[in-house]
Parts: structure tokens; sequence; C-alpha cells
């Protein structure tokens, strides 16, 4: 086995702190990667807080990993000591079901999650990116390209293919309106990707101030959700709306905005339920309100190689380790632009 | 003006009872048609009791017509007399937007619907097909064949659109499993419809003693909803649910029925909302939950060349206009195969 190291939770009230434990030693289609950087994901606070009810503590967080190959397994085709790799929020699953036929692994019934997740391989759960090295069959692992700035890759690996692939599902591109609600990790990687198809962006916040930045991103324009003169401007004119927020809001005031045959994408599960959508805005002009789960693994090496091709990053604060617990109290307040991303080397041993 | 008879509800509480009014002299678009039937459809009950909360009284429903051009205008270049005509929800809409440019005149913000509506001619409300004779333009005048009973042709206006529509839309054919939820005007129409189309029908109905009437209607299977085990074998299996129970229920046990990328269509607005759907049943497997309305002019000629080729009408009771009053009371009590028509020939002058 191989001695590991990172940041855990014990329990969900007391700080993340180092943790000793041991990673299985790579198979002959395994790859070991030294973790190099991992973003913050909003969904590590909720299971380190056993909000989601299914936590297994001690719990390392971390799915959006990007670091570089040292060891590969006998059988590894894909990947040579020295690349530079990325793992996001799956790193197994049953191969053979029809959602894995159809690259859509995020779906399968035995996928297994990068950490807290049930580990085939020992019977343990998965410990995640917080942590110095992982080992993962190269299936589930990506190639990052040199040519991006390396800690701002890692929130693609999730923030970025849960955007990237409902804009690619509905076929958006040029000649849509697309609407962006909320403007946190998810939401400006959603700005971002939404310009880069060729759509008209419009971004919703309930909170003034951040016009600029967002029209920076590639929103033309910015609606102050709470302000219904201006979210009545753009009834019936949304070919699609991407919506990033997690917490419980009203969503018939975006199922309005959208025109006959319009959908509106929720990629947030909320901790407590949204008021019940109003059936008469599905019904009269034949809306639909949808969900989608992160990316299959073909799709998110096509997000990360349209990502190299274009110059599409993260915009990202880099924190050390031992910040971990003060950048939770930030994200709690919003106040992160516009993801965290940890530094791997300040991990102490 | 024509002077015309039917029946009408005065106000939301007493029995509807003859009325009399006038139509207008028909313009040179026009189709005067007598009408031979009428179908009674639940929107009809909801309006005369006033709980959709717009009702202008006294009110001549129906929208489930059929008759004989008796008049044509000089304009008139799709209809002769002595013809077979039908006369769904719509008698007239802007005709230059968008929608009605995609022949979706129903999602039209313009739309005149048959009774209760705001009529451009005169000022006043619609009135509906309770009544010996209307007087519609021929862009809103359909087609009936001579090879279909002619009582039992009158529900497809309504009952038959609002279900043929979102299977088409949504593409169901062969190789494809669908829902039927509810055994009612609807549903009744969306077993045989999903059938004819090539689709495997499973009817979901919380009363017994349907299973034998769901399989001559084209179902292969009934299940009872309130039956968790038998809910339970039909995870993940749907390719489409259309939902025609408009009464408050759980959408969860019916989305979570559906494949990935499945779709839930609803066609009923329930009086209080449905307890609002859990995000996780749209976010791990990208479900969407739509709505539809009715159908345009062209697809309602569609459909009724449809249903001439394949022999395909609703299952229906044939009433005297006298005896609306209690079919509204059985129709409360679902006592109904599928659907009542009135023959318009007992309405007493």
């Amino acid at each position: 086995m191989l001695k590991s190291v990172g940041y855990a939770a014990y329990n969900p009230q007391t700080p993340l702190r180092s943790f000793h434990f041991e990673r299985r030693q790579p198979g002959p289609t395994d790859v070991r990667i030294e973790i190099l950087y991992c973003g913050v994901c909003h969904s590590d606070l909720h299971q380190v807080r056993n909000e989601w009810r299914g936590t297994t503590f001690p719990i390392v967080p971390g799915h959006e990993i990007v670091g570089r190959v040292v060891e590969v397994g006998s059988l590894v085709t894909c990947f040579k000591l020295g690349d530079l790799v990325g793992v996001g929020c799956m790193v197994d699953s049953c191969g053979v079901c029809p959602d894995c036929q159809d690259y859509q692994e995020q779906f399968c019934d035995q996928t297994v999650f990068t950490y807290n997740s049930p580990d085939k391989h020992n019977g343990k759960m998965t410990y995640g990116g917080y942590s110095n090295q992982i080992v993962v069959d190269q299936g589930f692992v990506l190639h990052v390209s040199d040519k991006l700035e390396l800690a701002a890759v890692a929130p693609l690996l999730c923030a970025g293919i849960t955007t990237y692939s409902p804009l690619r599902h509905w076929k958006i591109g040029k000649g849509h309106k697309v609407g962006i609600v909320g403007l946190g990790g998810l939401g400006h990687m959603g700005v971002k990707f939404a310009h880069a198809f060729g759509a008209e962006v419009v971004l919703f916040t309930t909170s003034p101030g951040k016009e600029a930045d967002a029209k920076r991103l590639g929103a033309s324009e910015v609606v102050i959700s709470k302000h219904a003169d201006e979210m009545e401007k753009h009834l019936n004119s949304f070919d699609f709306i991407l919506n990033t927020v997690a917490a419980q809001h009203d969503l018939d005031q975006y199922l309005s905005l959208l025109k006959r045959d319009g959908t509106m994408c929720l990629v947030g599960v909320p901790s407590e339920p949204h008021p019940s959508p109003n059936v008469g805005n599905l019904i009269f002009r034949r809306r639909a309100l949808a969900g989608s789960l992160i990316g299959g693994i073909r799709e998110t090496q096509e997000m990360l190689d349209f990502c190299a091709e274009h110059g599409i990053v993260s915009d990202i604060e880099v924190i050390p380790m031992a910040g971990i617990n003060d950048a939770y109290q930030r994200m709690l307040k919003s106040d992160v632009k516009y993801r965290f991303v940890i530094d791997m080397a300040t991990l102490q041993g």
C-alpha cells in the first residue's frame, strides 16, 4: 500500500486537518498521479458537514484534481510518466450498462465517485483530491494541456463540465439567447462557455455590483433578479436557461422568461425543495424543466480540449491547504471570485 | 345578427339551462356550422364553476364541436355547403406572430378561445358548442371524414389533439416505452395514439378494474400507481410519460420511472400545486418535466386525418342537452367511459 497524506474532516463540526491514509498500489491499468492542485467545490462543504446525510468520516474531499503522472501500470497505454492529467468527480463505473456504453458514465448505477463513495478495491470509501497523490484507472484520467494555467484548469473538472455538458446537450450556439442564473463557481463557467459557443448571454444574479465582471466573462447583459421590471423585459425570450443556484428559490420567475419550447436546466440540488413550479408556466408555452449531472469522461476530455483551444480556464484564488477552513467560511458568504484552488505543494506531511 | 340558442351557466351554482343569444352574420371568410354533436370536457365544468376565476356569465361551454357547413362567406375556398367539419378550442389568433407562423396558434398571445374569450368581432365573450350553430373563420375550421362515427369524432377536437400533439412533438414511435397516467377522456386517447404510433404502452391508474378496458384500448400493461412494488418494477424504464391527471399528485413517483433523458409531459393544470418535484430526480438522469397545450390547427387536421386513416375515435356516451347537469355530476366521480357527447338534435329552442 502507498502511504498518503491529505486533509480530512473527522466529523461535521471540527475544522479539517491532516490525515494519513493508504492508497492502493497501482494495478496494471492504473495511473498514479502526484496532485498539484485541487479545486474547492461547494459539494465538498455539503459533504464535510454531512448535509446530504451520506458522509462516512473521516472524509477527504476534492474532485477537481490536476497533477502529473508519476507511475503507470503495465497495461496503461494512454498516459506516460510526466503527463499533465486531471481527475474529476468519478474514478470508476460498471463499463457495460447502457449509460456507460453511451459514454454517460455519470448516470451509471455503479459509478464510484472520487470521494466518499464505496471503493471496489478495498471496501472502504474513496478519498479525494485534498491529498498528495491518487491512484486512478486510466479510463477515468483526463489529458490536460500544458498551454493553460494549471491551477485554473482544476475547476474545469467539475464546475467546467457541469456547465459545458448541458449547454452542449441542448445544442446551444449562435442565434440562441441563453440565461445563466448565479455567478459563482458554476455560473462564471456557464457564462464563459455559452459565450464561447456563440450565444447571447444574460446573467441573472441577486447581487448588484457583478455587472462589470459578468460582462468581462462574456455576458451581454446583467439582470438583478429581484427587480421585477428588469425581469419583465425578458419574458418569453430565452431559448435556454442554465440555473446554477442550489439554494431554494422561485423557479417560475425564470420559467416565464423561456420562449415556447425553451428549457431551464438545473444543476444544483437544493437542501430544501424549491417552491413547486406553476404547471401553467410549462403547459402554456410547452416549456421544460430539466436537470443535468456533470458529464461523461469522453465529454470531459472534449471540454478540456475545447478550453485549451479557446484559452478558457476558471477564475481562481489559490490558497494553501491549511487555508481550507477559512476558504469554506468565505465560500458560505459567496466571497470568492470564482473558485478556490488548493496549491498542494503547501500540504505538510 | 343570427338568433341562436344554447345551454348556458348563468352563475357558478345553478344548473345550466336554455339561453338565447346572437351570433354574428358570416363575413367573407366565415363558415356557419350547424352543430350536430359537442363533447363535454372537464374544463367546461371548471369554467362553469369559475374554478379558474376568469368566467364571464352567462357562459356557453363546449369546444369539441362537429357539425355540417350550412353557409359560407364569399371568400371561403376550403369548405362548401354540406361538408362535415369540426371546431376545437380556438376560433382565432393574430396570424403574424412567430407562434402563428410556426402553425402553433395555441401559444399565440392573442388566441381567441372557442368560449369565454374576448371576441374580436363584438367585444363580448365567445360562446361555445353547447348550441345549435356557430360562425367561425375558415382558418379555424377542420375537415372531418365521413368514415368515422361523427359523435365519437367530437372529443378528438380537444382530448384527441391534447394527447396526439405531445406524442408527436416528442417523436414517440416504435421501440419506445410510453406511460399514460390516468384513464379518462384524455388518457384513453393517449393510450390509443401511443399504441397506434407503435409504442409499448403502460397505463397508470389509481383505480383497480380498468385493466381489461385499458388493454382493449392498446395498453400492454396496467399499473396501479398506489402499489409501490408494481411501480418499482418500472424504475428508469420509460422514454416518455404523458400525464393527463390534473388533480394534485406526487410527480416524483412517475419521474423516477423515466430513463435517462426521458420526459414527463403534463397536460392538466391542477387547481392546487402538485408537491414540488425532487430536483435530484431530474438531475441524476437528466430527465425533464414539461407541459403541452392542445395543438395547432394544422396539426389538428393531421390528427383528424390520421384518425380517419386508422379508424380511431373516442369512446363515448351520447347524452341529450338536458342531461348535461347530470353528466357533470357523473364526470366529477369519473363515471364516464370515456367522454360525454351531447347530441345537439335534442336541444330545445
